[in-house]
């Protein structure tokens, strides 16, 4: 080796093992912070240890789930906010885990980077621990891995992955759903974390508008819009199901309200939802006007105001109407129908073929 | 909507739903050979449901860890063979479990790319299948994003995450680690998947050879060389587990052999490895002649052909010499020690200052 052309270490390579270190030293605090007694301390390992919560439970089985924010981290870099994607990220995995009727247990993410910002990074993991603590879930671990030449600079990508428990009884058997049985729903708080490549084409290449743009009439920018963080739905549907017996639940996701509610169609049974019955963003008919998209492919696409949507009979209808602290909306119900299990969302519509 | 300029749909924006369709129902099958009667059918739902294994387990604890591939992904795109992947991101994940005594139980992935390329996904998914049956474990599910916008054209992404289950009583306990106990291996084949950002620069940038170079004598290129599949440690080290007590265990990835073996490192004893105990793969040499590498750098990053270590009595490793299936290397021992707690390759040496 001389001096002029040294050996290559890792750090010449791209990889900054120390810089690495210092981000785990800042977000240690925020992580120990969601572990609430029920993390094993492990001497230097790489899975982390933690107590299920299986007391009490008759046939106790675990549910995962993976997922991504996708696209709306291109929206996140476009105005440098990256605050809300922590609870993206948690969102997007522990809401997945509700339709089996699990209770989050513990959240690992995967963070890949060309190069670690480690103050970008920082405030997503610090948003993801806050969006555990709330959703009463272990931030158990992840991994941040630097990969030059995969990432652009600037650019990252996130993944998330949830556990969670449930006992057997107590997973919703969506055959229970009879004519007469309702749709209960709660508001989404915007786009969350799906469509993003509809909403960016429409917004931005179609429209020709940035993330700076403010709507007339509007509170704030178009980017902070989009980036309001996806609703946590844990606590309420959590509740919700302490409360009443639950047949069947969706997070209104990939596929958007009318492809989620197409896989809950049931044989003989129409889903009638009533389009007066919850608010439409106002986000939504932005993104529709700018891409003159069909009625019907925004329903494919996205949530269009309502993020969780659970099954409930008549009765717990009742119940529920009577003490209703999380303001849950009588959205639709289930009828009668001779023809293809159908969803019906008033300004568009699906079928199932059998 | 005019016929020239029609309104956008979600495929018009990059991501192409019937193809991801497509995609999933041919990994239908492979998947479905991992689960092994513990899986709960869930009607339609983004959680995969798992019947845990408890049984008999006195205080059952989970596991869990995320990772990925690093730029080995890098160089499975410049040889275009991606058949080994699948098998690398599983092991990354189910041999981390190993260290804190757990049997993996379910395991998902998360790929994310620019545009769905259906058999290179494929491909991937099945080896991780494999993998996944080979290790006992179920792969519940995953996650594959279509991202256009955030991933090169033929640049994707994968991360992986496994859950295992182990009882308290059976996590192994460092601290029990004394003077005279035996470090036991098994080798590595290759690079596995860590270093790859050093092997790229050295092989490529300063080395100036490709992935179709065949080095003198060697059977295949370096391609193929770089790309031999991480080995699954699974069978191996939860049969010395059922054999005899381990008091620690590493697999050995970030931070090399010399970093995962200073993570062991004991308090008034240092541990002496004999470099003529165990085979140095000669990709190693090469890397190292053409990065012009320290030593020390190299220990500090790459396994140097030990993928797993443990630590044992020496009454184990007498038992364990009288039956050896498995092919457990005796590599070194822990002998008493009064400065700072050390390890020692031979060629390469570390302290933890205390």
């Amino acid at each position: 080796m001389t001096a002029d052309k040294p050996g290559l270490s890792y750090a010449d390579s791209g990889v900054n093992i120390a810089a690495a270190d210092a981000f785990i030293e800042r977000i240690q605090a925020a992580v120990r912070g969601t572990h609430g007694g029920r993390v094993i301390p492990a001497t230097d390992a790489f899975a982390g240890l933690v107590r299920p919560g299986l007391e009490g439970l008759q046939e106790p089985l675990l549910a995962a789930c993976c997922d991504g924010v996708g696209t709306k981290l291109l929206v996140a870099m476009m105005a440098q906010s990256y605050r809300g994607l922590g609870q993206d990220l948690v969102a997007m995995n522990v809401n997945d885990l509700l339709p089996v009727g699990a209770r989050p247990l513990l959240f690992l993410d995967y963070i890949a980077t060309g190069k670690l910002e480690a103050q970008v990074l920082a405030e997503i993991v610090e948003g993801a621990a806050a969006a555990c603590r709330e959703s009463g879930c272990v931030l158990l671990g992840g991994e941040t891995a630097e990969m030059p030449g995969l990432y652009a600079p600037g650019h990252f990508d996130l993944a998330g992955f949830a556990v969670g428990v449930v006992d057997r009884a107590h997973v919703p058997i969506p055959e229970s759903i009879h004519a007469g049985d309702v749709l209960v729903a709660l508001p989404s708080s915007g786009v969350h974390s799906n469509g993003f490549s509809l909403a960016r084409a429409a917004l931005f290449e179609r429209g020709g508008l940035d993330v700076h743009h403010v709507p007339e009439g509007w509170p704030q920018d178009l980017g902070a819009t989009l980036l309001t963080p996806t609703r946590l739905y844990v606590r309420p549907v959590l509740r919700l199901m302490s409360q009443v017996e639950v047949k069947a639940g969706a997070h209104i996701t990939g596929g958007g309200l009318l492809g989620r509610l197409l896989k809950m169609a049931r044989p003989h049974l129409a889903l009638q939802v009533d389009p007066a019955s919850y608010k439409r963003p106002p986000i939504f008919d932005l993104i529709q006007r700018c891409g003159e998209v069909s009625d019907q492919e925004m329903a494919r696409t996205f949530n269009m105001g309502l993020g969780y949507v659970a099954v409930i009979s008549p009765a717990a209808a009742a119940a529920l109407e009577a003490h209703n602290p999380d303001g849950w909306l009588r959205v639709g119900s289930f009828v009668k129908h001779s023809g293809n299990p159908r969803v019906d969302l008033g300004y568009a519509s699906g079928e199932v073929s059998t």
